[in-house]
């Protein structure tokens, strides 16, 4: 099947069965991001998403130096940017309407990562700088190696993070006053930091190690019912941006079906059998 | 007035004046439940909130195994589901119409526990398994034994958790990454990890201390007026499902009544009096 | 400058360039706020928030003992309340009308905080009950010295706060449950059980050391661009508030106007040249 | 089946096949309402919601006189309130605290109909004040006869409505200035003022026309697939409360399941053979 | 009283007992407004609203021609706009942030109408453009004199609206269509369809008649209770913003309050002796 | 360049400068849906909304009998829904993944059409059932000629309508009890109805008459600023889902740019000039 996952910047390997692994592939620069990545990597989020022989997803950089080091800014000032709008120059208003697809755009495709279907672990190490905390905060869970060094980065370049990290950020890590020093002053912090507010689930010794411990974290997860799972981070998405009691009442619609399953025979009947279940794909 | 609170599966008592202590009466079934207990333990929280001779609530299981092991799946297995759609074999729509009822009966029953005016206080020991969670995060503070061991176990039984964990669950613990992994993985968590992502306040060496612990709180909190202790409860609760700008509106509705209480006055004077205030029925 | 800054109950100085440092100076009644002082706070928040000089800003408060011991009780009960409705007792509807009036305009007086365009860390040391809670709640970063003894102190004196810490508390400290304890208990908390849950960022030996801290992270974040700290601290606050898609739309377009900004230039340039940035007025 | 439909204040008959008509029976007293009565109200409404035999609902008063005259003051100013909260005087607090269980209670029962699963189809005639808007705003279609004089009556005693009208009214006819009017001057409107603003349906010339229309409506919407109808009353309530965006998603979890009834077949298949298609209970 | 009321832009009158009458009056200008205007009429808001002396307000314009022309351009251009950023040229993100505090202050001024307490009917007649639009949609009730000329007149200068026309006009008027295509093409629509489509409540041959059908009806408001006219607006706007769920529970904390006034008392007794109530003021 | 518009089910003609038309084109089938072509729907509006040469949209059905009969339902039975959840016969929890995945996609085309930053005019005739609704609900204005018949088709076939009438159809007519008769019965009504409640804003006597004066509102609309145009849309269609306070803050955000443009000073001098402005491309 891997075969058939062929991108230009991004390796998908199958290292356990229902367990894909995404691996940013711009070593040489350090993972450095320009549209025609964040074009590809959602199309390969969205086509794991519907891929029913896939249940977890592990997201990490290739090379020792960097998960990313966020938007080729190099490459983003050469862009399409300020061309769109015909002949002549355009005035601020038209420029903004211009920006405004461009961000929406942008920020659409690092969303199909949330979008996904099935659970996202990401997997980072050394440099993890703008585009970097945008692109995990749209992952589920996020575990690193000790040598990542993580910032919010955009500030520093004169503009508010505008792909996702404001928005999602404060719903990942329950400690708003961190959240806006780390936004307002662009700073580095380091794992442990990351680990003791939550940003982190997880430190590993190296990067090595991390992206194992991911996979495994992966392989747990696929192990369960893919109708749980999915139902799970579906529901815990929704409610993360709705009341409590909106929150119950698209459980009790979605769950109207979920229940419907024959992986909960199968899960009761494998825990009274003492082996391991077994679900059909989803 | 305790002989009157004789219920089949709770025992209620009131170990300090203005503190009724509720238990959960299943100990040979590690206090699993079923349908009729979870109706009974709405009209136990039900009465409580309008009883004015209570002012906080323990919560705690009986028996030394176990909080809750969760849902009494057999008991639930043999339930009246799939009996409710007249004769014939209805079809998924039908089922789901008659799952979407049942699914909100029961959250209703636990969300009683968040409606409750009075503060709630639970705490938990040994088993505390899927219903465990939903249950605990209806209730306002949470303190366990040291020997707890929780987990969102419903992804084990093929199932998203659907009566208010994956709802409150994200708004009571500020560390988006644990909630998921916790919930997409079922994996057992115990009291120390417990504490350090916040689910609970506080952990005890045993049950008993526990809740002789959660006792001792909810005296506190009874000592206090009982207008601005429901208060409290309420606008923190409202204010967690809304915008700053909607919380501060409705304070300021709620606090135009409340405001007018004697208790300001009775509590300032004591305040000078450096003696303990009392304060009428609510 | 400073010059011009001249209030009554606060001390308004710029230790650095771009940073504002005001001080609640009352320190004889432990800096206590009354009605006049709250309605002079919003003065000069509102004005510091349009000064293009300024890019972030410290508050303080002055004297040893306290950051505030909140609100002056006993002006309070001489104020203007009850003799808004004219003559005659006026009945509990009407004193309720008066009362939201009144609250409303308290609470939007501290609501000029979290308005102010500018960052705003609070440093705060000794004594910081309940008014020091809704206050530095509207700040965007708390940090404090090792003597401070917190407390949501108003169910002490029969109510509920009312001025900001129920509404904005659960959304700065993602420990649901703690925060519930505090605001139902009013008991004292110290400098580093508020670190550990994250309500402050950094505990420091002394207020002298907490304010020069403030300071210099003020002096960091109003070294960046201002369209870019600005940006942030709009876009944090009404994520907050929103859903994430939502707070992805709004960035869409507050971006789209921000990006066209020099200071994107000056400051890609500036890392090029590895210099430090001057930016434009804002 | 009627015969077990036996209350003391409502007439539960059943017309039509799948249909059932609630009477509000108090003729004598102008069916005005006390405490006993909308608490069965609700029972009747709950009841029938859960009953696969009835697929719509039509609701109407006994007598000439009125459809209802609204709240039975009388009975009111002798009711419970007031003496909820113990001996003594209660201060202006307390009061509030017994005044909102109450009218939480009061706005739920009305919110039964609301709740109900099924269409109900309301049916008004001569006085049809006060709560007579409270009550029919929660029905999905209003119609009445020529003779209706409606009223939002609740100035007129010194009060804002509080069981609804004020909630649903806004929601239930496009025309803010017009509900502004009425709501802020308690005047008398007649059925073809209520027609011409969309506050109801349709104007028939005698209360016996209007309720004969009221059942053939139902008895249409009756003979359509159970599971349709009531998917369609839900999605519709949900999203007059949400977002398009949000209404869409809701719309497309409900659906999962429902589109896998039977109905569809059988409803495409009498569609072909032109003949009435059956449908199963649900 | 009116003796008091003295403003630059706008007569203040008291043409019957609790109703002020506010007249634009800048007659030789068609009424058109600039910046000066808005702040003061801001000012006559808010202090009408505190003033227990006034139960309704009814807003006019001065002169035959117009209610007014809407934006005086000419005025706007000269403003203060572009000054505000300091030395040099701004660019495009710093320009923008003065717009943006620029328009939120505008806005500010004409929600101060949507924000006072007591009812506001406005009488419109003859030019009624752009801002018109913008300032009527604040009112709770609008009445015009046939001659009326309405548009949306914003793109007809190249911009959106962006004082409120386009956030309230579409919950003024449940005709989403007739609002896109009015705000979309900037025609110009007359009385009867204004009437028709809802957006103005009744049509009066003459300004002269307008504005006396206006009085009237404040006067009908102003023997109302205060308590429950002023509760009933609020709730009306409060539940326009709100899912129908949170407009139930807001009106139960706010009647917790209002419905302890002696207005009912006083009602109830006026309607069984058939007399006019007085109320207290408010 | 309608040469390069080419697509096998839509016509795409500019009948004016500016002007796109997009017509259905399967007059055989009475321009009934299926899934090709509804992703084509898709494609032609997502490239319309970005072509700068076109400013307003029109929107209307090929051949003299439907502008659409709706879903083809004979299609829609063959398509793949079932045949995506691999191999076996999957359990009802496995089809509902796959039912919602198909009704999200199937949506959002729809609501591309929404999404179109230009302005959309529909002009209906004859048929116009089922989808026809969801479809003319996602555009902005609905005109239609005289013999139009519609009908809320999808109860009829055993299902609620999934594909945008249910959370659009109340948010564009104000008359929420006509909404749930017409969506509860599925009754055919016609275009004097139509128009009645606000369905439509005009019928015209012949289709042809229909969509030449769609053509003419289009041109009318792309005569202005497409600054002042699209901010307009994207502003109301916020405002709807939104307060009216997010809405008013949302418009200073979107303004900020927009008021930048040249089109403001073209207009401006236009008017003065008494000539027809010309604004660049957007």
């Amino acid at each position: 099947m891997a075969s058939t996952y062929t991108y230009k910047y991004f390796n998908v390997t199958f290292p356990q069965e229902y367990v894909a692994h995404v691996e940013i592939n711009r070593a040489d620069k350090m993972n450095a991001f320009f549209e025609a990545m964040w074009l590809e990597l959602s199309q390969v989020f969205t086509r794991l998403s519907h891929d029913s022989s896939v249940r977890a997803i592990v997201l990490s950089g290739a090379g020792e130096k960097a998960f990313t080091a966020g938007l080729d800014v190099k490459a983003a000032s050469q862009g399409t940017l300020g061309s769109d709008a015909g002949s002549g120059t355009p005035d601020a208003a038209r420029k903004a309407f211009a920006l405004r697809r461009h961000i929406a755009e942008f920020q659409d495709c690092i969303s199909a990562v949330e979008r996904c279907e099935k659970p996202v672990i990401v997997a980072m190490h050394g440099f993890a700088l703008g585009l970097a905390i945008d692109l995990s905060t749209a992952c589920d869970v996020r575990v690193c190696a000790a040598d990542s060094k993580f910032a919010v980065k955009e500030v520093d370049i004169g503009l508010a993070a505008d792909i996702g990290t404001l928005s999602r950020l404060p719903k990942v890590v329950g400690n708003f006053g961190w959240v806006k020093e780390v936004a307002l002053t662009a700073r580095v912090f380091g794992a442990e930091e990351a680990l003791r507010v939550g940003f982190v689930s997880g430190v590993y010794e190296s990067k090595t190690a991390a992206v194992a411990a991911a996979v495994e974290l992966g392989v747990l997860m696929a192990s369960k019912s893919p109708v749980a799972v999915q139902g799970t981070k579906e529901i815990l998405n929704w409610s993360r941006d709705h009341s409590v009691q909106d929150g119950l009442r698209y459980t009790t619609v979605w769950n109207s079906a979920a229940l419907q399953t024959q992986d909960v025979a199968s899960a009761l009947l494998s825990g009274i059998q003492k082996r391991k279940p077994t679900f059909e794909k989803l």
